[in-house]
């Protein structure tokens, strides 16, 4: 914070270089223009595989990557939420529908973009409604899912150990083994 | 990167000012000298509630915060580990130990911090020796626990659940009900 606050320029960009701060071990990004220290701390995306009478609420994305295929309502935990509340804000979000969480289904990673995905089981309470980020909300049956036009690898993992599950309790999945190409 | 590097100021600060980046709906800091978006991502802790042949294996702190207090080994996730490698890395750094995990024993969600722990449950292979941050490092019987000096809330936490698992399968636990004071 600043006493005199200057108008905020967004033309400016950070201009960060690899070395090791000080009292530090490992190499990170320092920015040369202001000494900030980007911690690049992996990020948390929370979301749901979304049960309902029809099957499974999938969302299609309207924004990039992946424009035009078939995700789950995910997306990145905000400060000060707990997952359970980030994985219903962007069911709320996406596909405008109130969701009931039951358990945590899987924690994936997906190291290449230092993620740590947390995807609960969840049931759809009422209907639902493309956000601005989705181009079409709707339910698949299980044996109609869109296995061939899924956004990414771990959408079509949930799915499958979603599957596996059944009803039943189950203890976390991580990832499939032999997924880190495809991460 | 850049083409020609300067050499590193350490004297220089970010100067950091919260507002809504272009784009944004939320507010988040943003520096006036380079335009940097700190996006304040929560950030991700992995341990591990350690089983031995004498009950748990605890760390003392010699860092701060709570020095001198008994915790688990457990720290900040780093830049593409998996959530099971960064809590055996965990381990090995604050008490040489080599562990190994067996399940999620929980996730806990420290609001004020901003912060998703992962505990696993794990098994001690071998022994032990005290890390920099630690000043000792010792296993207590289950009914010797050193309760008053513990770190953190949910140091507590993990080792109640753990005792209430016993020896079997548990789904994970979420922060105990009527904790958000305590966090």
């Amino acid at each position: 914070m600043t006493d005199q606050p200057t108008p905020p320029d967004d033309s400016l960009d950070p201009a960060f270089r690899r070395r090791v701060p000080h009292g530090d071990s490992l190499e990170r990004d320092v920015c040369d223009r202001c000494g900030f220290v980007a911690y690049d701390n992996p990020k948390i995306v929370v979301g749901s595989v979304v049960r309902s009478p029809g099957g499974v609420m999938m969302c299609r994305r309207a924004i990039a990557p992946r424009i035009g295929f078939w995700t789950l309502p995910a997306g990145y935990l905000e400060h000060g939420e707990t997952p359970e509340e980030g994985a219903r804000r962007e069911a709320l979000e996406e596909a405008g529908a109130e969701i009931e969480l039951q358990s945590l289904l899987a924690v994936y990673t997906i190291r290449r973009l230092a993620q740590v995905q947390l995807i609960y089981r969840a049931e759809l309470r009422g209907g639902y409604l493309a956000g601005p980020e989705s181009l079409e909300v709707r339910e698949f049956g299980w044996d109609e899912l869109p296995w061939d036009a899924l956004a990414f690898p771990s959408v079509t993992w949930a799915l499958e150990h979603e599957r596996a599950a059944g009803g039943g309790a189950v203890l976390p999945f991580a990832n499939p083994a032999s997924t880190e190409e495809a991460t």
